[in-house]
């Protein structure tokens, strides 16, 4: 059985910096809602489950973040305001483009003592330019937040303070659950303070079941909101009746199913009378085009016939 | 009881890219003791272990890889070529210092269409200009090589294959195991193949000892190089005992043991006969310099001290 909700938040400290994120979020509603922008938090990276207090071991989902960072760039490009609420080192829009030692070789350095420069190599500057413009945009103009989680803990805690900031916005506010969160959880008062010694043999780990947020966030938090969950299996047999299972519980508008083998190029989206399939074509891949691309510009249409729906 | 090591090497299949990097390995290996320069390979960062084989859910270690990817610049600076065996995206050397949203706001676009280029603000330059310098002159040089792992199953055969490459090295090899590698793992035949699902309630994980691969690596693989081994713990009151029961129980060189709340600036190192600690003075924190500086010139003095014993 997993828990309830509202034990699962009295059972578990917010984070530390809590208070300091819900101030921001809180900042960066009330003012795009007050310049009638449509908002997008969009939840991205895997969580993690801590198995020792001073945690040193930790359960991870798989997850590097590309969906969520990927569409966070696209809803900017649609006129989007975005919140990108990330797993901490989980990839970032913008940055995505360029880890590492990528960076590092696109860099030429010119030694002049005192008067050294340092500059981009002309040939990476025609795929930086554009991707840089599009950073400075959307930071200079404040149209993105970012905020981060590590633990499953501290994503519940930050998820339901999204939500709180924005209700207000109503039918505007898109949520675009693309994190990959923890189903189980060890609680708190099971955890041992210091790290699991292997001496004994191996750890024994008691895992709950966390509870399902969707449930309060739909009727609770945010009931005018649209909002997108995911679905990620890598048995296809399962996948769009357990998607479907998730819409008639949850009550939510649309399941964004995929396969882990083929999530690249192939997701199914599910409302609760329909399901229709979008890859893309060898051509597109070649091309360069992302799926999240086509994702985002088919979940917008959605979102704007829901909005036109509430108004009138 | 923990498997033999000869059993995991047998139940696990080495990964896909193996081949490419004991390639890579032997090369580097031959080229420079070919040359008698000294090698350190410095491994780095947490290893994985996958709960599924279509992996979605593992467990992890806690470590971002700040220890090993520090360590590499300094070993480099002290005239080693370095073999740099991390976890993938975790730190590594030069990158660390420029990771996400800084390497963006370092950089300035000068629109000016065709002719369009990028350069780094002048403020930044002071900070990135020394770095990208020891960065090219490593690379340049060939002095630097990455391998990358991410399940305990990938380091284990990557490790075996490093080890095989650096025995002709003799005393010249230092080995400096600074990863996180995981005490224990599932077993190939017991993992499920799809992703466990959380319908029939949580999951329950074997969990299975890993063997210690100090004892072959010290005994059979690199027996005359000189090998440094890492403790991390929360409980102080462990700390020098485990050390000590290590060097017994595997006959290597060095320990270098730290708590995980002060790993930044003290740690202590414990030989057979002595034990002493080594820390950061409030001034030293404050003007920057980092404990793996420290750490790696005493241990190249070990070093120096281990390859003059072995020739005379």
């Amino acid at each position: 059985m997993a828990s309830h909700w509202e034990d699962f938040y009295s059972q578990h400290l917010p984070p530390s910096d809590f208070e300091d994120n819900r101030t921001l979020l809180k900042e960066f509603c009330e003012r795009h809602n007050n310049s009638g922008e449509r908002i997008a938090l969009i939840t991205s990276g895997g969580t993690t489950v801590p198995l020792e207090h001073n945690t040193v071991r930790f359960v991870d989902n798989f997850s590097a973040g590309l969906r969520g960072a990927a569409s966070a760039e696209y809803f900017l490009d649609h006129g989007y305001v975005v919140i990108f609420m990330f797993r901490l080192k989980s990839l970032e829009p913008f940055t995505r483009h360029f880890s590492g030692q990528k960076f590092m070789d696109m860099l030429e350095l010119n030694d002049r003592g005192p008067n050294t420069t340092i500059t981009v190599k002309p040939d990476s500057v025609d795929i930086l330019a554009p991707i840089l413009a599009r950073y400075k945009v959307a930071q200079e103009g404040g149209r993105i937040l970012y905020i981060n989680f590590t633990t499953v803990q501290d994503y519940f805690w930050l998820l339901r303070a999204a939500c709180e900031c924005l209700a207000p916005c109503g039918s505007k506010a898109l949520l675009y659950l693309a994190a990959a969160v923890s189903d189980f959880y060890i609680p708190s008062n099971e955890m041992p303070t210091h790290k699991i010694q292997s001496d004994g043999g191996p750890p024994i780990i008691n895992l709950q079941l966390v509870p399902k947020l969707l449930a309060p966030l739909v009727n609770l938090w945010v009931p005018q909101a649209y909002v997108v969950s995911f679905k990620l299996e890598t048995d296809e047999n399962l996948l769009v009746s357990k998607a479907r299972d998730a819409l008639k519980k949850y009550k939510h508008k649309l399941v964004i199913a995929n396969l882990l083998q083929t999530r690249r190029h192939k997701v199914t989206f599910v409302t609760i009378d329909d399901s229709f399939e979008i890859s893309l074509t060898r051509d597109q891949t070649l091309s360069g085009i992302e799926i999240e691309d086509i994702i985002v510009s088919n979940v917008v249409l959605h979102h704007t016939d829901f909005i036109h729906c509430d108004q009138y």
